[in-house]
């Protein structure tokens, strides 16, 4: 069996910064900590992760490298299931290495000894059927023991693993689109409904309600409510607690905030912009069911008319669910755009990536980086971050260019944060 | 038939600039002073007009609106031909609509009254074949006094039309590869060439030469020559001339330096670049002989290497003359490359285009900010204009987003020349 | 004014075949008479016309060509409007040249003055809404009446033009989905509603019974409903009408009705197939409606699993309204195979096209061959046709090159009825 | 260590036909010979054999299956190298999966064992440096000693294999395009030559004599010119020999084989088709130097011009090489279309497949229907085999859907040979 890697280090104190993983045995999640123990150990390069380049490899984040790894990952998930099983069929599918599954199957079983029962309240119908006993018993205590359970689970995981920070980071399923319950529209209303806990709130929702209790930073990668009613997020604000989100941006709408910008710089209009998405993975099958795919498509059409203005004519994005693409995605879009004398062009992009090896070296820019702006006292939605996200919570820049602008001066910001270690 | 538009304006003096295009009766000539007419009657919006955008309107530009016009074109061409049928073949092939040619005969006609046969020295065979017998006698009285000729049309051309300024734009077909020659290493060197003409130069440095003869402004955008030998940039330094090229940035390679810089923002390795050009105009005909095709692939390869650096593995540009599709170029790109875990991915992109249509916007962009930074006394190559070049002169930032940052800064410093008009 | 092209004839006993299109103002039957007219008159080519290549060129079918013409067109449409107008957008739209539009002005106006209004019954939404006042007062006079009056209008172009034969061709915008009515389930209940028309039955049926009753061949070029109930095919072999149906195969259908079979025959096991059409013109507006949408989609699915077997794994179709791309179409297909141990391969299609070009020369292609087929005796449904159809009625071949064969083996049959000229 | 396939089989006589494959390094041989144990043993299905489908499963091929297999595999090679090395390059590039190199490595190392040096005469300059000293030291040795090597070994291999038919397949790398020697264009040339070698051949012809001499059926799956010259085909109809050749048909020109015949069906005017590809195997780096490009270009170009004829105005072919691509070719057709009206569209196509994956399987296809044919009797050009090659030998007909219905007409053929066993 792999010895610890944190044994490794030498010299200087331990740092163990625990990375909770809210749908811990999805294929992001299981990406995201089988790449982080193949870096850690040395096996893999860091291919895909921002915070491995210049300015980042100056900052004091939370070390990940062939000679120290500070975090521990664990987590909770509404499934059975074990990451190493999560992990071959993603092998299986080409996405990762055999090879790595095999060498780091001890690291992959540590983890999995660390996933706790989930909850799954509002979330779709394929979720809700594919709950364990463990989670279901969970879900039919009601929201406020749930909470609690969670609350538990995040202590209990803080102590065995003698943690010094944590971050709850959401990789869970699309919830089906819901309204904000007024229980979340103001701080003090979120309060009321914990000592009183009457209509529910999704899970998302309660999870980084949890985070906040927990006084962990929270990190939203999917498109789901999470953080983002007013309630919540001034709690955060009170308790001192950094968050961002919503919906990690890996594919169709990275490469769209980075080609409208063109299109506003050169003058020219776009008569429509047309993007269909086909993906195999469980995400797929989740967006299969329309509320939840209208929850997801709703901030990928977002992001032109917010770039483009009225330089945009029509949008349109579809994301359909092909099962014979497992994990990996296509993408098409077809932007036809007028120029100069009215003259009709058109560009068309096709997009063929792995979602979880798209997303999984984002988690760990993010965590670590929230990590960090955490221990220097930030707090409230971190804007800094907005590059990462479809849909970034409190930010009006949607294009890629300044939004990289705004990630290195937020990486300036966070150089000023003294170093724990010598 | 249409009144000049000059008289169209009411009140303050009238500004008259002249621009002079190098390869007149071209596609993007063509198209250039079609369109210019077009949006100074008003019968077309600016689309595709960068300087049509804030905060460029603010800039005193040489006036282009329904209102008011300064700007007078005349040019040199080696061919026989007219505007006129040049425009329709554009029609024809759908780049322009037949009303504004039919709309704007008139001053098609008068344009085509101020073109001067022009000289091919060093050019592709095809453009050899091409000439005139006005182009071939000017040739053979050899580069001395086709220089000669060159400076007095310019200078006829400032007389009749009562022109305050110039601006020397080269759009004429790509040259064959060629390596400077000794007599344009340095100033004093192209001064002593003056005097005693040995060795020839190639026509775009030729014209070139003659523009900082003449005190004009010069915009290459064709990847020849032009002013890049050192000897011809030392000269305009002296003569207080500014110019900026080569190559106007469309198509392909305007979205590779788009693209190229999210690879790096994301810590992607691109394993390989791969792009197909077709274009079926007279400059796909130019490219379809080896040297002239060398002299614009490698612009187009290049910026890859520049903006990724170790980054990317392979690249590879092609282009080739199809001649079915006209003024219109079909572009595929295919990318290659690896994330996280060594996953290999690929994205591609089909770009289908009228080249002129592109090219003539960004024609009327640059020679109205170069004749403000003229008029500001502004000299030497005007590296804020890099965003509108494929292998910008002096500069050797490539990636779009920055080179647009550099533009805005270019236009503040502009901003703060004093406008001569109340 | 155009002379009349029969004019034109010399020698031999003028014939005139009546082609009466349902839907006569819509963009495929525009661009169908323009053409046709363009033909006629030796103003285009027959590029794209099937029967202007051997073995069509030997058969006897209704003259079209430079010298002579024997096609007069008329229809009904629900629609206020001229052909003229209609052609003129469809010239702006690049779909057919503006030349041809003015040059056969008076033709389009000849045939405008043979339209009559349509009626309108369990049509969309928009359809609905489009209608004219004199369409709304046709139905508002109940189907029996409705169907009095299109069988007066056949009566009276028949008379008035002086036609030998009449087809009856339907062009119009596809029906939401319907069941079967039990009206039109048997021949005798069809000829008991027509004693008592009690539940009201879809337009596209109503028009099929009138072509039946007029003893005129119909072709339904549409996804809607038309001849395809028993009752109407069965009533057709008692009147000895031919017939053939449904929807042309002008696009993404075509394509992949000529790939498919590839598959096959290379024994690659197709993972799935995904296709995404967008297009802008009416058809795409009334596919917007759902209903409307899965009665066209649906046949486009089929023809996969039809041709692919259990050699298909999923397939999905998509038809989007994009209003920008006027009377044209682009479509995605993408293809995912798995051949020799298990490789997984893909292959991506992209086609542009304008819907009525495409459609408008198989309409004409189909009235010469079905006028020539009635006169020939032949009746009931025109198997050898099915090459033309999305969804051919009666026929269980949908690959393509199969269909070619069966239309040569028609073609020879055709050959076999003797001329009516010498 | 794997027991031979042969000993399980129970009843009847064994059958051994040996394949002997010149190339037997190559990637397409490894995946053959990889392949072919991999369905014998039961390891994976037969996906991609046209041979495994219906009507040629009735056939009394050469036994290929889970419970029988009659082939034995053996060759030459210019190289060093093993099986199991070259087939684990290709599982590393995700052609062929990991576990069956694994579970076949003794069988792939018998085949090594069968490996013979090879000779490379009239080989591009690759080739050439990549010869091994044994392939060199019988080069040396002059082109009649090379001859009598060939022919010894496979003697050798019939002997000690106990086979009662071979067949030779070509699998080499392509040879720079050359001329026909004189002493291959009449079959007594080739006698006389055989007396008396002076001016050497291309090695592919050299093994095809080998062949024709060894009485063994022939198959040329490379452009190279192989049995190709008159003389060599007379000598082979005077011997009693079939063949095939040339250039086997896996990727784009098998989609523009069957793309381009539907073109023809419907009249439009192809007015240009473009196709770029680009791969990375040793194939892709041989067909980086220009003689054997063009060897190869040349067959692709061709078969758009036989079966478009004069509706085909111009096409391009490109192949380049990019090393990333490893044994994948990712290739872009871009088809520019007329039709009704002159409205012009286009069609385009990307196609990613694996090389070998895509040729393996036609190769076994091959030699166990020219097995079969030889046996029966029938000798010189096998034309009912025409759909397995780029530019097929003796056959006017190129469109794939024609040359399919030749090939069931050939195993029609084929089934009223004898069977030989009970």
């Amino acid at each position: 069996m792999n010895a610890p890697i944190r044994e490794e280090r030498d010299g200087g104190e331990d740092v163990r910064v625990g990375i909770w993983i809210v749908g811990a045995l999805g294929d992001v999640a299981t990406t995201t900590v089988l790449g982080a123990h193949a870096i850690a150990r040395g096996l893999a390069p860091p291919t895909g992760l921002v915070t491995a380049r210049r300015p980042f490899l100056d900052l004091d984040l939370a070390a990940l490298g062939p000679d120290r790894c500070d975090l521990v990952f664990g987590g909770h998930d509404v499934r059975e299931g074990s990451p190493q099983q999560a992990a071959w069929a993603l092998a299986d599918a080409g996405v990762v290495p055999g090879r790595l599954v095999e060498a780091l199957k001890d690291d992959l079983a540590a983890y999995g000894a660390r996933i706790r029962p989930g909850v799954a309240f509002g979330s779709s119908d394929l979720v809700q059927r594919l709950q364990s006993a463990a989670a279901r018993a969970r879900a039919a205590a009601g929201q406020a023991d749930a909470l609690a359970a969670i609350l538990r689970d995040l202590e209990a995981f803080k102590e065995s693993e003698g943690l010094e920070r944590m971050v709850v980071v959401a990789l869970a399923s699309t919830e089906p689109r819901a309204e904000v319950p007024a229980a979340l529209e103001t701080a003090d209303a979120v309060l009321a409904w914990l000592d009183a806990p009457a209509a529910p709130i999704p899970s998302s929702s309660l999870y980084a309600l949890a985070a906040i209790l927990a006084g962990a930073p929270y990190v939203n990668f999917t498109p789901s409510l999470g953080i983002t009613p007013a309630g919540l997020q001034e709690l955060a604000l009170r308790r001192g607690v950094p968050h961002m989100g919503n919906d990690g941006k890996t594919g169709q709408t990275l490469i769209r905030t980075v080609l409208a910008p063109m299109f506003l710089a050169r003058n020219f209009k776009v008569l429509s912009w047309s993007g269909f998405n086909i993906l195999g993975n469980r995400d797929g099958e989740v967006l299969d069911e329309p509320a939840a795919n209208a929850a997801k498509t709703e901030g990928k059409d977002s992001v032109l008319s917010r770039i483009l203005g009225d330089q945009l004519g029509t949008s349109l994005t579809r994301i359909d669910y092909v099962p014979s693409l497992q994990d990996w995605k296509a993408a098409w879009d077809y932007i036809h755009f007028e120029g100069f004398l009215g003259t009709r062009m058109h560009l068309e992009l096709t997009w063929r990536g792995a979602d979880s090896a798209l997303a999984a070296p984002l988690v760990i820019d993010l965590v670590r980086l929230i990590d960090l702006a955490a221990r220097g006292g930030r707090k409230g939605p971190q804007t800094g971050l907005a590059c990462f996200f479809n849909t970034p919570l409190g930010v009006t820049e949607y294009a890629f260019p300044a939004q990289m602008a705004m990630l290195h001066a937020y990486a300036d910001e966070l150089a000023r944060i003294p170093a724990t270690k010598v």
